[in-house]
C-alpha cells in the first residue's frame, strides 16, 4: 500500500506544544500523530491511528492466542453495580459522573470489574463453565487530577482490560500466569525494555499484583531493583522489620530545652552542641519525626492521623497515597491545629497520641520504630524535645505504616542485596483480585459437589494508547520519532529529493515494488526541498527511509535505518533487497 | 480457525427479553450476541463483537478505497466548539452533558462536525490541501427520549462518521457523490435491501441530503416511493403546491350554528344535514382544521403556533418535528388556553390569527391552503363554524408549513406518479452541509487567487452498530438469526449429533479441513442432545451448517443452508466441496 505524503492529512510543526513535558508528547504532536482536544483528551490523526491499530492488533492476537474471548462493554454505565462494590464513592473525583435526561445517575467506566462480574453471573452457573477469560479493547475515562504528558496519562484513553474467572485459588493462579505470559509476549513484540515489579493493589482490592513498567526516565512510577532479582514498584516495597530491641540500658526520658529548631538538622546540631551523646554524635536517624495529616475518607468525613518516621527520612507522597487508599491525605492546616490544642506544631511527640490516649488521635509508625528503640522527639511543649523516649515503654503506636521514602542502597526485603531506583511507565498491571467483586455482586457457581462457591477473579489491564506513547518515548531521539517496524505507521518512507519526471518516476516505481512485497509505504511526492523532506522523514520516524535523489544519475539510491542512523548507497536494482534486509523479510 | 461451542462465552435463552419490540432485538439477546447494560446501552458478547468487527472492516475498506483517511476524535468533548455553532443548546436533552472535577462543562459527542472543522482549520490553509475526506469509526452518545429495539436505536452506539472539505460547490458535489458511491458499495456488501431517499436535513443544517434506508417493517422511518423513481423520507416529502384559485364566485362567509361537533366527522355530518351544498356533499377536505401547539425554542422560551390543515388530514408528528427543529412542539394545555382567551377550543378559525392580528399568534397553513380556496372552519365562538372562508380574502396566513400526513396515493412532487409508503431503518445519511460549520468556526483557506474563502463541507454518517441489528432484522426468521456470509461470526457451524469418539473425531476432522480453507468454524462439541444442537444452530444463525450424526454410519453428513433451509446428505469425502459451493469459494 502506497500513501502519498502530499495527500496525507498531516502537518509537521516547528515548535513544541506549550504543555509538552516529555519527548513523546512533543514529537507526537509535532509530527502530526495526535492533537489535544481538551486537557488530557486527544484526537488521533491518520499517522497516529495507524500506530494505535497496530498496537491493538498485537494485543488482540496475543489475547486470542491465550484463549481469552473478546467482548465489549459500554463506557456509559449505570451506577448500581459500582454502588454495590463501594467504588461509586471510593473512586472520588476521578470518576466522571453524569445524569441522563431522566436524572438517572450514570458514570463513564474507569475499569469494568463490576460489569464483567455481573455478565458472568448472568450467563454462567457451574464450575464446568470455568476457567474463563474475557477481554475488551475499549475507551476508558478517569478524571485525573493532573493529566500529563499527552496520551501517556490522559482522561480518555484506550485500554485492554481482561478478567479471569476461576472456581478456586489454584485456577486463579494458573489464569494469572497465562495472562502474565501473554503480557510478556505482547511487550516483547512491542519492543519494550520493561520490568515486572511487585505492585500495590490500590483501589482494586485483592492480593497479589504485578506491574509491567517500561523503563523510561519520563515515567511517573519509581521502582526498585536488587542485584538478586527483587523488583517492586516503590509503593509496594515492604521495609524489613526487625525484632524488638532490649531497652534495659536506656535512661529515663529527659526533657531538653530546644528553642529555634524548626528542622531536624537544626535540632540535631543543637543537641550535639548542648546534650552530646557519650558514644557517638546524634544523627537525624535518632530523631522521630511526627507528621500530622488530615485524612478524608470516601464518605467525606475527615480525621487526624500522625505518622512517626525516623528523622532522616521523608514520608513518600506516593507510598502514603497508596497506603491510605481510598482515604486521601491533605496537610494539617492552622484551622485543624486549632481544633486539636494538644498538638503543638513543631514539637509533637507520641506521648499524647494513640486511639486510646486522651487525644484519641491515631498514631502509626514506620516499621523501623520497633519496640525498644529510643528516640529524640517532640515534648508536646513549645521549644522542648525529649530524649530517650522508648517505643513500648514511653509510648505505644496504634500500628505500623510503611510510607517512608525508599532510598538507593536500602536492603531488599527478600535479602537479595541493596536496592537501586529507576523510573518507569506502567504499561500493564495484573491483579489477583480474589473474591472481592464476586462477593459484592454475588457471583457463585456450583462446584463438583453441587455446592455453591464464590468465584475467584483476576483483573488485567494494559494501556493501549499509553503503549503508543511509551513506545514513542522509548525510541525517539533528538530529531523526532523512530518507530520499531512492528508498530510503525508505514514500514518505509520513500523520498524523491530532486526534480524531474524521471526522478519522481523512479521513486514511484521503487515505492510500487516495495508495496508489492506487502510493505506499507509512505511516498514523499511533495514539491519541497530535500532539506524539508529529510527533516520531516526524521520527525515522522518511519524505520526505513529510501532516498531517490542526486545519486540516481549514477544509478544509486540511499537506504537509511532511521534508528541507527546508518546510511548506504545501493544500486537501484539492489534497493528492494536492501530494504528487505532491514525489514527482516 | 475453530472455536468450540463448549468454550465459547455464550448462553442461549429460551425466553424473549421483556423489552424486545422487534425480532432482531429478541434474537440477538436470546442467541447471546448482546446484553442490556442500561436503557439503550448494550454490551457485546463474543458472537456479537465478531459481527461488529466484520461490519466495521467492510466500512473501513470502502472508506479507505474512496480515499478517505481514518482519524479518531474523543467522545468526551469540550463545550466551546458546540457553543460556537449553537448546538450545545440546540441539541436539547439529547446531549449528554457533564462537568469534570474542576466544574468545566463537557459533553459526550453525538456527532463531530465541530471537531473535524477545527482540526482542518488547525492543519490546513490552502486550496491545494483540498479536497479532503476524513472519517472515524467511533462510539457516540445521544440521550434518546425513547431508546428502542436494542442496538437499533441506542444511547451509546458505534458510528462511522466522515466529513468532506472542499473549496467550492462543485467540489462538494463531487465529494458527496464519492461518498454516495462508497455507501452503495458498503450496503451492497452488507447485503441490504435498501433505498436512497431524499431526506430532511434536521439539526445538521445544510441543503441536499439523502438517507439510506434498509427496507424493513420494523423501521422507525416511513418513506415514500413512486413508480417513476421518486423516493423520500416522509419528513422530506414536499407537497405539490397549486396556483391561486379564482374565488369570484364564492359567497360571503356565513356563520353556522354547529353544536355538538367535537370532531371533523360530526361537523361534516351536521353541515350536510343542515346546510347542504347544492353541487355535492361537504367532505372533510372542505374543512380547515386549526391545530394549536406550544413551541419551545432552544433558549427555553415558548410561543403559541396554530397550523391549518385540510380536515381530512392529520398533522404528522415526525414531519412536524422535522419542520420545527430545533424548536420542540408540545400540545396546548388548558393553562395555555387560559392565557389566550381568543382561542376558543374546538372552534378556532384563522380570522383572528396571524402575527399582524390582534392576537399576534403565528398562523401557518398546509400548502393545499392556497389563495382563493374556501373553507368551513371555526368561528372563534362556542358551537359555531363559518363557511365560505376564503384564503386571501377573509384570512391571511403567515406562511406555509408542510407537515400534514402523506398518504398512499398522494402524487409525487416530481409528477412521477402516485406515492406508496413503506418503512425502513436509517443505516446511512449523507449531507451537503455547505458552509454552516465552516462559517461558525471560521474555517477558511486561500484560493487560487490568494483570496480567503470559506470551506464547504459534507457530513456522512453510517450506523455501524445499527447495521448489525438491521442485518439481523432483515435476515432472521421464526427460528432465529440467519447471517449472510459476509458478516457471520462464523461461516460454518459443525454439529456432532450423536455419541462415540469416532463421530466426534470425524466432526473435528471435518472442522479442521474447513478451517484450513480459511473459513471460521464454530464446532458444537457439547455433550448435548441433537435437538438442543439443532435448535441452537438455528438460533445462532451461521449461514452453513454441517451435521455429523446418524448418517456417518453410512458415510454421509448433512449440509444445510441456514437461510434457504435446504438440506442435503453428501458423502463425507464431498462435504468440503459442498461447503465450498455454499460459501462461494
Amino acid at each position: 500500500m502506497i500513501t502519498r505524503l502530499s495527500q496525507l492529512f498531516v502537518r509537521t510543526l516547528r515548535d513544541d506544544p506549550a504543555d509538552a513535558e516529555v519527548a513523546s508528547h512533543r514529537w507526537l504532536v509535532r509530527a502530526g500523530y495526535i492533537r489535544r482536544a481538551a486537557p488530557g483528551v486527544y484526537s488521533w490523526l491518520p499517522l497516529g491511528i495507524r500506530v494505535l491499530h497496530k498496537v491493538e492488533q498485537i494485543v488482540r492476537e496475543e489475547m486470542d492466542a491465550m484463549g481469552a474471548q473478546e467482548v465489549r462493554f459500554p463506557a456509559l454505565l449505570p451506577r448500581d453495580p459500582y454502588e454495590a462494590t463501594g467504588r461509586w464513592t471510593e473512586y472520588g473525583e476521578t470518576l466522571f459522573r453524569l445524569q441522563d435526561r431522566k436524572g438517572v445517575d450514570m458514570l463513564l467506566g474507569p475499569t469494568h470489574e463490576e460489569m464483567f462480574t455481573l455478565m458472568v453471573k448472568d450467563l454462567y452457573s457451574s464450575y464446568k463453565d470455568l476457567p474463563l477469560s474475557l477481554y475488551q479493547i475499549q475507551t476508558k475515562y478517569r478524571d485525573e487530577a493532573r493529566p500529563r504528558a499527552g496520551i501517556l496519562r490522559g482522561r480518555e484513553f484506550i485500554m485492554k482490560d481482561s478478567y479471569s474467572f476461576d472456581v478456586d485459588d489454584a485456577g486463579l493462579e494458573a489464569s494469572y500466569q497465562q495472562h502474565r505470559e501473554a503480557y510478556i509476549r505482547i511487550f516483547d513484540r512491542l519492543g519494550f525494555d520493561y520490568v515486572i515489579v511487585k505492585a500495590h493493589s490500590g483501589a482494586m482490592g485483592g492480593s497479589a499484583s504485578e506491574e509491567f513498567l517500561a523503563v523510561l526516565p519520563a515515567g511517573e512510577d519509581t521502582f526498585v531493583r536488587s542485584p538478586g532479582g527483587y523488583a517492586a514498584n516503590v509503593e509496594a516495597v515492604e521495609t524489613l522489620t526487625t525484632e524488638p530491641v532490649d531497652y534495659a540500658g536506656v535512661p529515663e526520658t529527659e526533657v531538653l530545652e530546644t528553642p529555634d529548631t524548626p528542622t531536624i538538622a537544626t535540632l540535631v546540631d543543637l543537641i550535639n552542641d548542648r546534650f552530646p551523646r557519650g558514644d557517638r554524635p546524634w544523627t537525624a536517624a535518632d530523631t522521630l519525626k511526627n507528621v500530622v495529616l488530615k485524612v478524608t475518607d470516601p464518605d467525606g468525613k475527615t480525621r487526624p492521623l500522625v505518622i512517626g518516621v525516623p528523622g532522616d527520612r521523608e514520608v513518600d507522597p506516593k507510598r502514603l497515597e497508596a497506603a491510605l487508599q481510598p482515604g486521601v491525605a491533605t496537610p494539617f492546616e492552622e484551622d485543624d491545629f486549632a481544633k486539636y490544642p494538644s498538638l503543638v506544631k513543631g514539637y509533637i511527640g507520641p506521648q499524647i497520641l494513640g486511639r486510646d490516649s486522651e487525644s484519641e488521635i491515631e498514631y502509626l509508625v514506620d516499621p523501623r520504630v520497633v519496640v525498644g528503640t529510643a528516640w529524640v522527639t517532640g515534648a508536646n511543649e513549645q521549644d522542648r524535645h525529649v530524649a530517650h523516649l522508648v517505643c513500648g515503654r514511653d509510648f505505644t503506636p496504634d500500628g505500623i505504616i510503611d510510607v517512608a521514602e525508599v532510598r538507593e542502597g536500602d536492603p531488599a526485603p527478600d535479602g537479595s542485596g541493596p536496592l537501586s531506583l529507576a523510573r518507569g511507565v506502567e504499561i500493564g498491571h495484573i491483579f489477583q483480585l480474589g473474591r472481592k467483586y464476586a462477593e459484592a455482586l454475588d457471583l457463585k457457581v456450583l462446584d463438583q459437589n453441587g455446592k455453591l462457591v464464590t468465584v475467584t477473579m483476576g483483573s488485567y489491564g494494559l494501556g493501549v494508547s499509553r503503549a503508543v506513547a511509551a513506545i514513542a518515548e522509548a525510541t525517539c531521539d533528538d530529531k523526532g520519532l523512530a518507530w520499531p517496524l512492528a508498530v510503525a505507521p508505514f514500514h518505509v518512507q520513500v523520498l524523491a529529493t530532486g526534480k524531474g519526471e524521471e526522478l519522481f518516476g523512479a521513486a514511484e516505481n521503487l515505492a510500487g515494488q516495495l508495496s508489492d512485497l506487502g510493505l506499507d509505504i509512505l511516498y514523499d511526492d511533495r514539491k519541497a526541498s530535500p532539506g524539508v523532506k529529510f527533516a520531516d522523514s526524521e520527525l515522522l520516524g518511519m524505520p526505513i527511509v529510501v532516498v531517490v535523489g542526486r545519486g540516481l544519475a549514477d544509478g544509486v539510491v540511499e537506504v537509511r535505518d532511521r534508528r541507527s542512523g546508518e546510511r548506504r548507497d545501493v544500486p537501484v536494482a539492489d534497493a528492494v533487497a536492501a530494504v528487505k534486509e532491514l525489514a527482516g523479510i
